[in-house]
């Protein structure tokens, strides 16, 4: 087999074949295939397309090039969640206590974040003596006792997805579904889990840009974990604002505890029910989406889900009292008001860029080395289609100076929009692919 | 400037502005954008394609990368000829002499070759003492003083054509128009000829497999050398048999001669009147096509060509004798017939495989570094169309040893293949784009 053959069969809209496929990947990881031809295949198949079964195969293939995790000693379904990524984005935080509350087993993988907020590893360190680090045996014993555990990855899993994306990122190759597609569900069917719900993005602050590609991407993404043989579905959510209120790693926290305890509701606790009720439906503890809800609004009614998120703090190492006290949490030495200028309605927050205001604060990492600051952020006071008065508070800014906080007021200032008339908010929930 | 923004927009479909293109071409070739972009570059070109100015611009680029000749030190009209190659082409040979003696100034590069036969360049050093490597001065002498030089490549033209070649050679982007046409044209422009004339081959034997690829390559380079201010002109030829009767260097300088002295006539002359006519009718050598042919028949008619090939041999450092005794020229030991096993009409003559078996001779390059046997070959007796009898000679094979010429004759004969019905040949000049 020569690679220069393969490329042009995908150059020309041809089909490669299983072998085909995998001769391509793992030559590509062990490095026998260079950069350069890899970067011409990515290109042709960006151009040329993939059908079913070649995403598929180039998926499973992409698992085999490093080790996967081995679930087997857990009791029971797991379950494992992915979000196509937002601003704002602390679902896990809120939907793993949830559903495990349900009786789905939560033995999930989560990962540091690089840009403007770091990811849920990063904010679970704030509660004091967390690890995250955890050995195999006692993360099973976890999951199998408590329901739940989140750990930092350990395995080397899908080493040809490291190289792929690093080569996409540099040759303009990033938006093929195909390789989006096999790049995401690759890494989350080597972690293992039965069932896997996808949160897709769209709108100006997403990748998908509109929801005609996010649902040809959600298609895709759940067939590939159906012909995988898991259980999968995904749920399509607009992407034009910060998800939920807070956007800083302590403050994310703090919000996550408030839905929990049901003191907070909005967009974050709207898609946490809808992802959860496939969870549930798909993997056989409720009958449909309907009965999930109800299922999951008990959870949070009777305290069971925030117990869950105490169960798993306490379990890794730190204390179940932070969960119920939150002010024993990071925060912040200056808190800054953002105050409008005049009366008007929101009519858009630029995620993008309120995380942005968030990395300058310190709360995300500019470089992999880079140390994050917990407890600052972004608090949002009020969201799109909100009216507000001059003078009323848009948002908080949680600063480690005065300095630091009066910057980031004149960044902030200009993520949000107004408009004289009354806005009205695209659907949130988009759609439900199952 | 940034090379993933580039490649992006060439994905979707966009057009590279000339600061772009030069970016690009100029940073591949000074290394500091890397072969892995380069190559999805190639390929979403492949795909996309680029239009008339976004092709000028490329080549234009290209001609930059690297040094440039100055014919300005000739009087004159400087002509120069490319063919998109083929086996058994020894055109230049009998071409320029022709139209050198028609007035038109030959100041001619040519290569070496790698594959089945030599190049140019090596068919000429049948000639003992001739001399491609010739200083700039004596190079602009002879063709001031002769009308006719053809010298081997000195200057480093077009670095970056070499470059972005070897790459497109391993990552399956070969086949893309604008890319071969700048590749081409870059070449011929750097070469410094007023008058580019193109042979462009189509059919199984050529790279462009129908009359319709062939005359968009054919109109996309006369339309660079146009807007680059050169004269051009191209013949789509048909390329389903080897050109004229000679495959080996030797062998067909002794057939390119024969042309010249009005004792050969066929295919290669065919070509010659087409391209030559082209050739003094876009320079205004002559007022039409017609016109033109005349006064090339009357150039072998006089002895004129012949007595050019002569002046040049002799003013490289052959002796002009070898071209009016050509049993001085390098003979082969051994001369085997290939006999017909049965009566019929030959229908095709596969043109590769002869062009192997020659190599296999000992008459081309399988490397670089490889030394040519110049004196031996194929000389085809027969071709597509005509008939034969069982026991009449289908070619002559020139070998260095019997062993040789025994075991060519084997894949000699199934180069051949025959039909009991007459068989029509496709018409050989197939298109003249002016």
């Amino acid at each position: 087999m020569q690679m220069t053959e393969l490329i042009g069969k995908k150059r020309d809209g041809g089909k490669l074949n299983a072998a085909e496929i995998d001769y391509m990947i793992q030559g590509y990881t062990a490095g026998s295939i260079p950069d350069y031809q890899m970067s011409a295949m990515c290109m042709a198949i960006l151009l040329r397309g993939m059908d079913e079964e070649e995403t598929l195969n180039l998926t499973l293939s992409m698992v085999n090039s490093g080790d996967t995790l081995d679930l087997s000693a857990i009791k029971g379904l797991k379950a494992d969640k992915h979000s196509t990524g937002g601003v704002g984005d602390k679902t896990s935080l809120v939907l793993c206590p949830m559903v495990a509350a349900c009786g789905v087993k939560i033995a999930k993988m989560s990962g540091r974040g690089l840009g403007h907020t770091g990811g849920t590893i990063d904010k679970l360190e704030s509660f004091p003596g967390f690890s995250t680090e955890v050995s195999d045996e006692q993360f099973f014993k976890n999951v199998n006792e408590l329901g739940i555990a989140i750990i930092g990855q350990t395995a080397e899993l899908v080493p040809a997805d490291k190289k792929i994306y690093a080569l996409r990122d540099v040759t303009a190759t990033v938006p093929s579904i195909p390789l989006m597609a096999s790049s995401i569900m690759s890494k989350k069917l080597a972690a293992g889990a039965d069932v896997i719900v996808l949160d897709v993005k769209c709108g100006d602050g997403a990748f998908m840009k509109t929801e005609d590609e996010a649902r040809v991407l959600a298609e895709t993404m759940t067939k590939i974990g159906k012909g995988a043989g898991r259980k999968c579905a995904a749920v399509i959510t607009d992407m034009d604002q910060p998800l939920g209120w807070a956007i800083g790693n302590a403050l994310e926290v703090k919000e996550a505890i408030s839905v929990l305890r049901g003191e907070s509701g909005g967009d974050l606790l709207e898609l946490c029910i809808a992802l959860g009720s496939c969870m549930l439906t798909v993997g056989g503890f409720a009958p449909d989406n309907e009965a999930a809800a109800g299922m999951l609004r008990e959870a949070i009614a009777s305290g069971k889900a925030l117990e869950k998120l105490a169960d798993m703090i306490e379990g890794q190492g730190g204390s179940r009292c932070d969960v119920y006290d939150t002010s024993r949490l990071p925060a912040a030495p200056v808190v800054k008001e953002l105050l409008a200028e005049s009366d008007g309605y929101v009519s858009a927050i630029a995620a993008e860029s309120v995380g942005l205001v968030s990395m300058q604060l310190g709360g995300g990492r500019v470089t992999k080395e880079s140390s994050i600051d917990l407890s600052v952020g972004v608090v949002l006071k009020k969201k799109v289609g909100e009216f507000v008065k001059r003078g009323e508070s848009l948002a908080q800014i949680h600063a480690a100076s005065d300095e630091a906080a009066e910057k980031a007021a004149k960044t902030l200032m200009e993520c949000f929009e107004f408009s004289a008339e009354p806005v009205v908010r695209p659907r949130f929930i988009k759609d439900i692919v199952m």
